[in-house]
């Protein structure tokens, strides 16, 4: 699933390249889920107390990819810095939370995949940063 | 993008079949994310005064979905009757949200493909909810 | 800080008595914030492997409230039933995550606090249902 | 209602001075559920056309509050730089947000109630930030 398809029948122009935009939130979407199970499974570990930070970041990382997904799709009468600084937080916590995965990949599989995913979106989101401050 | 693979990493027994439950939080994902660019694309149109109930029901479908997708993504000791009522609630703003993006997708493309993607996202919900009740 | 005022300068009428709906949509904004730090709280204690499920529930009463709360404040053509599942669904999660919370108050004064709100937001959700069924 | 009693529960330390920390917290919480009214009272008037950046910016301004709001309220392993970029992408938006509502202050009463609380939330966010900074 992408978001491609109906943001191209928006009514407007769109802020960046349509291929550009709809990866971000479709990564961001991804992103998001996929943190909130891997914050849940940490909480189902032996060592959750080893996973604390993991999981608090993975929570934060859902949030922020939900709100940068959501303001990135309205593309009515935008906000150029909302857009911008929305994204920065996302790219921030993406790469924080990959980072802590990351320390956890080879002892839980969902740690493994979490990480591969967050830096998919920090990608996505500075693909769109970098189009938006040409 | 499926959560399949990282779902099948829980720690825990799920609550239902991971196919089951994973078409399910997939498609409360994208449900959420086709409705917040379907609201903000009848915000842009000319009708937006004859669109005010899609859109507004757009944005509570988005809002379900995220709710019904992260309770339901969580499988540590999870409570039957809140994971139930979620997707009760999201099977229901589903429903309205896809019979009045109906009514208008001869005239927007954005609500006709919104409405079918809600139109999946309730069979995936009623199809859990059956499987729950067994 | 009460949605009261607000509430009051909206231009349509709205769905009950404004002193129940605002009391209600003022707890599931509560009782969201307190849970997100109730289960922040449960992450940093030594026993969090036994306060698992007291924490789950808390992020899913924080997910629910703000659902919840947000499909209420919307008052411009609502559909009954997204209403009336959208508060059975907060109800729900707010009664069990107040008995899992009540269980651990003697121990953890955030969740003794946490159980607190939840009773609040689960009465202020169904005096306003009792409304809606009049 | 004011998250300051269950923050000062919170087993670890506190990012920065518990006031200054509840202040951010109960204003973004606040400024989310008033801009969410307000999106709604918009889309309900007669001039909803003229209203749509408005409504949008209500929207996003409520998406960023509740990511602030709840990445502010985890306090367990905090990420510096993640609490810092939520609380500027929070301020960027109630100040665009604010200075559109204030636009139709004078012709809905709604709107000038959401300028005052993104005033107030914006205000309450720059605080924390001063302090993160020190």
């Amino acid at each position: 699933m992408s978001v491609l398809p109906i943001l191209q029948t928006h009514p407007r122009p769109l802020i960046a390249d349509a291929t550009v935009l709809a990866r971000c939130i479709d990564e961001c979407v991804a992103c998001a889920a996929t943190c909130t199970i891997c914050a849940d499974a940490c909480l189902a570990e032996d060592d959750v107390r080893a996973l604390a930070r993991c999981l608090r970041l993975c929570l934060d990382c859902a949030d922020a990819c939900v709100d940068a997904g959501r303001i990135l799709s309205r593309q009515t009468d935008p906000d150029a810095r909302t857009q911008v600084t929305a994204l920065e937080a996302c790219v921030t916590v993406c790469r924080a939370c990959a980072e802590e995965c990351e320390r956890h990949a080879e002892h839980h599989e969902h740690c493994r995949l979490c990480a591969e995913e967050c830096r998919r979106c920090e990608q996505a989101c500075d693909e769109l940063l970098a189009s938006l401050r040409d």
